[in-house]
């Protein structure tokens, strides 16, 4: 029995990652070769030859044009994952062919779909758009995450961590004071959990970033699309300083960054924790993309080391073990039935659980 | 199935060990939360937050005055276990509380009781009252095992070993050549076994400790308190030294050392081997205290090396495995005996196995 | 279920292996104790001793002449695996003796016996006369594979990997392009299969070796004995020479390469992959020596890194998995189907399996 949600998109990587040379991501257990044609669309599909389950993506296994030669015996394999050559002999087997998945590269992402193929509807792909648009900067990164995707979703579902965990670098006293609302859409699979602080100390992170010097109003609105993708829309301004208009959202005195996760699942115990931080401000201002860099990669790893020690934690429970929840656990929680029934539905996200 | 004994009092550190710095040690499976309070006293305690079974001894958790505070939320615990504070909200779960251990520190040792807690009857505590004790030196110290905990019983139980195990260190042929006698009082769930020797070479780890050159009696007498505490009286002098008066048991031209084991499960193949030796002679002597402590260490790490390296054979075993037992493992198997009664009686030593 | 075929004779060492000094190797998951006696005899007994399984080849145990000393206690055997001696008491249990194992030294290997004593015929043992043959020169080495034999065996009856796996090295196009034939010796358990290229590039592994600089005609016989002795007759002659004589084999202007691979399984998922290369000509020729030496350990640990990948990648696989073959399997194919007969039957190759 496995625990992974298949029917969904996942990031693989981000496009900056793939290119002429093989490159192997697993997802959801599934080994997923990527790699560039010449014409620079992105390809992929089952890192594993048909002939003895050799990794294409192990040297000496090689691009050559647009085709894929195993570094073993030879098999040879175009963009569509159709053997084309096979050593030793003229023929090539009809059924010697390479499953590929469906694949969309949008916001600076690399999307895979693991499950089944003709569900693979483009437009349910959430969107992360400040991660590629004019006027935004952006600093990202992936960290490998030895523990299983749900404890990063609990994590960063529930931001009074990072009043202790992050402490010094995001947080401040106030996150874990500020009482937070919750709202889920079942249907889309969304959770969205906001925490709006009046007036709070500017933790490090943002007062480096923006040079702010006195108290803030600090907005943490978040925006959970189960299973892959969390978004952090973050408003930071001088405490006094007007909301945006009502009549068109402008709001040209606020600071704002768009910090985004994608949660990929890699095996049970193992994610790929993708982060990436975009603003609207200091554009070209090199030392504060610097900054934002080292400091969010601070907290990301802060975050891994804790949920690596958790996992191993988990793992060593000898039976059953109990939690206690909370009023900050109120979207976790939330995120875990929606986590729950997708898994049980086999189903997309918003997508009726039919017969098939 | 767990092969521990759980109703049992073990020795989780040294008193040493234990601050007012977070500390945690596994005992019996159990990842048990070691701390002082501000007056002294220690407390054990789950080392797992409630909320989210985060380790309380991994930072950034640590010790506001006499309260533990998480890392990861910052849910905040009193000596008692009773948790006093939760993030964004004023109520606190009245459940919300950890378990805690009874603690005794006594000998040097911190002691703890893992399993029902009314059975935990400190006058059940076996003593080893020279590690402290005016008079006496001590070294000591604490070598992780990863071996089960019975290798160890077996091995410090069958002392013929150290003429080859730790031939140059404190075996010499006379060792393995003495026959012991074996005593077992089953309801004490103790076991002795003592080697007289009249007439034997001096070890090194004596010769250098006591000045002694020539030819020794030298005493070896055992006494395991199964489960949890080895204890070897020590008895060395020149031959023809007499032997301890009859009236009082005095004893002045005669060397004495007590070599004290606390041998704590920590995991199903892991085990806590404390070690210390206390000696009654030459007590100020930093030459013979440091003498003492690198050797006795010696030896200990080659039983160390020793058992790890036959828990991995015994693990390697593809059915099960043949022993063979001689006059030398009487006192060995009489505590398997014992420690096979506790384990299926589920009860602490000495006390009648009643319905419960 | 062990998958191992046990009454069989397998390779445990080079004879240059085995000395005076006590020498530990597993075979099919049994630990095997080698030393030769003060005359020079290889012996082979179990590496555990009988009294607490401890290694009879951990330090300190120990040659005492031609006995063995555990170093845990001291019961010590002679080279028939009775035991002699044992601590504390004169009288030696009669039980005491440790199971030895059929030996046999030959062709510069220690071949034993895991299975049955009584079907332990030398005369199954199969040969490979040039690593110990005047007029041949040799050079060897053993690779600990991290994967189970099986994939060695595949790897080693398909040399169309040569051109992809082991380019600049000992493949070229003509390996994988030249058509094999197979032939299968049920009763014997021996597969042969021969790849005849008249025209092909010399590999690096052969031209700097013989010196040959133009196209050559090379052959390539294997013989693989099943489960454990792997034969690669090669025969590289310059375009153009004549074949070997029909009347005596004579064939004085080829060069003649014995590959020679012995394939032992360690456990059930590690391997001794001994490997040797014997030639017939430069046989002082030190410089040649080196180079074989270099390129074929070099060629070696090629497969080793595949194999080792392989296996992890098989390993993975969430359920079974399918492969693909095509004619180059042919070989390995019959290889497989034999082996799955051999671990049926129980039985040495050759002989009928009868009732026991």
């Amino acid at each position: 029995m496995t625990s992974f949600i298949r029917n969904q998109w996942y990031v693989a990587a981000y496009g900056s990652e793939v290119g002429r040379r093989l490159f192997s991501r697993t997802v959801c257990g599934e080994p997923v070769l990527l790699w560039r044609t010449r014409s620079g669309e992105v390809t992929a599909m089952s890192d594993r030859c048909v002939h003895r389950r050799f990794p294409l993506s192990q040297e000496p296994s090689h691009l050559d044009g647009d085709q894929v030669v195993c570094g073993y015996h030879g098999f040879t394999y175009g963009a569509d994952g159709v053997c084309v050559g096979v050593p030793g002999q003229r023929r090539v087997p009809r059924t010697a062919r390479l499953a590929t998945y469906p694949v969309v590269e949008q916001d600076s992402f690399v999307w895979v779909w693991i499950g089944e193929r003709e569900l693979a509807d483009e437009k349910l792909i959430p969107r992360a758009p400040w991660l590629d648009r004019p006027g935004w900067t952006v600093v990202k990164g992936m960290e490998p995450l030895n523990a299983r995707y749900g404890l990063l979703v609990d994590n960063l579902l529930d931001l009074s961590h990072e009043t202790y965990l992050h402490g010094g670098h995001i947080g401040t006293p106030e996150v874990a004071e500020t009482p937070i609302t919750t709202e889920v859409d079942e249907s889309a699979a969304v959770v969205r959990v906001s925490r709006h602080m009046d007036d709070a100390a500017c933790p490090p992170f943002y007062a480096t970033s923006t040079g702010i010097e006195g108290r803030i109003t600090r907005w943490q609105d978040i925006e959970y699309h189960a299973p892959c993708l969390y978004l952090l829309h973050s408003r930071i301004a001088p405490v006094g300083t007007p909301p945006p208009a009502e009549e068109d959202g402008s709001d040209p005195d606020a600071f704002h960054v768009e910090v985004v996760y994608a949660i990929t699942p890699e095996t049970e115990g193992t994610t790929h924790d993708f982060w990436a931080v975009a603003r609207d401000f200091a554009p070209e201002d090199e030392k504060v993309t610097d900054f934002l860099r080292e400091s969010n990669r601070t907290v990301v790893l802060q975050d891994v080391v804790a949920l690596d020690v958790l996992e191993q934690a988990l793992q060593a429970e000898q039976e059953g073990y109990q939690e206690l929840s909370i009023n900050i656990d109120t979207g976790g929680l939330a995120a875990r039935r929606i986590l729950e029934r997708l898994r049980r539905e086999g189903a997309p996200a918003g997508e009726p659980a039919v017969a098939r």
